[in-house]
């Protein structure tokens, strides 16, 4: 049986919060979703801490636990939350989580007991916040896990053999590099590589001029495994704490040069940008539908990767949206144009397969190690999820707002991605922002 | 010019010690060694902190401190060795690495003014010392820097095309997994993971029957350089604090039917062997030797890896072998065999290139990062550091004494790898050991 999907009465769609803003329709912090951050006053000497996010405000777990509003588990559970990252919290697993999820919940009902004075010291306005990464990620794992986005990237690189044949059999991922993951809003500097000029045989070092995103799903380890032991798929969601939106930056003329046989390397360990809100599993629970149908002659999954039924709740209604501010659209006050919208059920392995893959060879996964889906892109191109298949490898240029075109990213442009799950009989969950503006490469 | 290259007081070969184990023809670890790790007394309660090999003994730079033996910039040093791990030792640089090792090499030597009840105090037998990872390794990567060791592989994988055209342009290399890196001794559990037997095209999952070593040397970054911001060649040396043998373990059926198109995961993931002991590039200044010298028709490497005056100095004369030992030569106390001896200056691109390359486009390293060569294999067959090379795919089994034979290893087999430079004018230096006995798989 799937984890972490029974819905209790924090999901009761007609649950309203004494914060007004969380109960504005298209808000992404209502008090259903209770999504977790590592934040700091930008006024004042507080070391970062973890709040949640609701409405356009953050409630301050120190100063709720300062006034006694968390107490038993759940006390427990905010004080783990103390430290600089939530690698202490996530640790303590499932359990833990739902009891904070649900005593937070009732404090901030509109019918809580919290007196107004109360109210207002836990908390604060989301724009005297400075946010920060929200684990300490010591390994990060990126997987490829759309098979549109592989077919078309393949069809590319490998016109005459798209989809390996290990595709529908492996969840395909590699290792990345985690000291360069940034929180969103940290600017990301183009970056230098060596490069291949189209009909050259002598590659030369330059700033990169493919520089691209991919708008991806990440997904953070609660508690891990010990090395050497597997994690069985139908344990495997018990393993996870969260989603958030990852921008998996990418160059991909630096990628086409180096990516053999070892795979992409400086193409991608430039910078990586989170957004920095965890939603948790439970919030996600109203939104699990079944895993991605596979096509009438595909294989099955092997036993260690089937779901079973679990295959009914196996996939996250979620979509995934990129938009792009140019430096003139911002500097014209025009708004951010929408480039894709993707369906993250469309991803050909569910998130438990990717983790018990992963585990599958005795691989131990730590507290706060960040897994990745690869680029979210649905079969339509209005969700294909990075510009090398949005453009087709620049063949057939975007046309923007105000003139202006893009193939690749240029300098000063800047990339939004925003996520968020809709459905019948259920409150809509937003997972706010990742966002990244590109600076110039250094001469 | 390249850094640490310089020879000074410490290396002088007519230095002995008052520990006369360090004084022994043959023994890794010489007064002209000194290289760090982090131990802890097998009894007793003292947390894991910094040591420095001396015979087979270690100084206690804790006992050190607290007699009072290392002041001024020393005592800076040692007192930043009392966490359980060198990272923030490796972070001060060059200079208080060397000054550190001034010191201790004053203290150890025949001539020292330490009196007889302080030498005993801050010696502990290694037999009586458990080592650690001497570092928090945040992210490790590993390189593929022999072209001996990529055109064996390559003609094995890619019969038509060994050698890829970016081979000797780009210093190829791809993120590995820094959670399973274990220390030498750690036993390693044979993995599992999805395999394509021969003539079949279903892959089915099992323990791994093509498990290999690769014979590498490991790097340590000691501090690094901001996101965005690159090293420059001439300054790569001295971001590195010293080098160890690492087991770099690989199930190659798992990798063949995983690598493509984004590398090597799984068949790697599982486990990495360390030596425990880091010898300082000080300690290897009398083993510099140019740089691996490129064949005629070979392009010179791009402006950012061009080191110059430094080829001189850049390669390393470091050898490094491999030895087995199965289970009945253990049994009938039999010595392990030798099966390669390979040498690092055959490498075809230096640690310094290796490291530039992988700032060159902002990649923030950090103090503790692992980068390690890729397995090290010379021109000659008795110089290939891996199974897969020298049983070429398991073709030409290798036969050991007792009338055992080889293609790959066997559960309860030991890989033991060691590593020494020599010279005339110089005491040899050692690595010691890196050690881990093959578990069976679980079932």
């Amino acid at each position: 049986m799937a984890v972490n999907t029974n819905l209790d009465e924090t999901h009761d769609p007609e649950l309203t919060s004494w914060v007004e803003s969380a109960n504005k329709t298209g808000c992404d912090f209502p008090i259903q979703n209770l999504p977790f951050g590592i934040f700091r006053r930008r006024v004042g000497l507080d070391s970062p801490h973890a709040g949640i996010a609701i409405g356009d405000r953050i409630l301050d777990l120190a100063v709720c636990l300062r006034e006694g509003l968390l107490e038993g588990e759940a006390g427990r559970s905010a004080h783990a939350c103390m430290g600089t990252s939530l690698n202490a919290f996530m640790e303590m697993g499932t359990a833990a989580r739902r009891a904070l999820r649900l005593e937070v919940s009732r404090l901030l009902r509109t019918d809580s007991v919290v007196d107004e004075g109360t109210r207002e010291r836990i908390l604060i306005p989301m724009d005297d916040a400075e946010m920060f990464l929200p684990a300490v990620i010591r390994d990060y794992t990126d997987f490829y896990a759309s098979i549109h986005h592989a077919t078309n990237v393949g069809s590319m690189f490998r016109p005459d053999n798209p989809l390996l044949p290990n595709y529908k059999w492996v969840p395909i991922g590699y290792h990345g590099r985690a000291s360069s993951i940034v929180v969103s809003g940290t600017p990301v500097r183009r970056p230098c590589g060596q490069i291949l000029a189209p009909e050259s045989d002598v590659p030369a070092r330059g700033p990169s001029r493919l520089l691209d995103y991919e708008g991806e799903v990440g997904f953070f380890v609660s508690h891990g495994n010990r090395l050497g032991e597997t994690i069985p798929i139908q344990e495997a969601e018990d393993h996870l704490f969260g989603l958030c939106l990852v921008n998996d930056w990418s160059a991909r003329d630096i990628q086409k040069w180096e990516y053999q046989p070892l795979g992409p390397f400086l193409a991608k360990s430039f910078a990586t940008s989170l957004s920095p809100w965890i939603v948790t599993l439970e919030a996600l629970a109203p939104f699990r539908v079944p895993s991605f149908k596979r096509a009438g002659g595909d294989p099955s999954p092997l036993a260690y990767l089937d779901d079973g039924d679990d295959r009914e709740s196996g996939g996250i209604d979620l979509q995934v949206e990129v938009y792009l501010a140019t430096e003139s659209m911002r500097r014209e006050g025009r708004e951010p144009v929408l480039l894709s919208r993707a369906p993250f059920k469309e991803m050909y392995w569910t998130i438990a397969q990717m983790l018990t893959h992963h585990a599958g060879n005795g691989c131990n996964l730590q507290s706060g190690d960040l897994l990745a889906s690869g680029t979210v892109s649905g079969p339509e191109r209005g969700s294909r999820g990075s510009l090398l298949e949005l453009t087709w490898r620049g063949s057939e240029p975007l046309k923007l707002s105000g003139g202006e075109t893009r193939t690749f990213l240029q300098d000063g442009d800047e990339v939004i991605m925003r996520g968020f799950c809709a459905a019948q009989n259920a409150v809509r969950i937003g997972f706010g922002e990742c966002r990244g503006i590109v600076q110039p490469a250094f001469a």
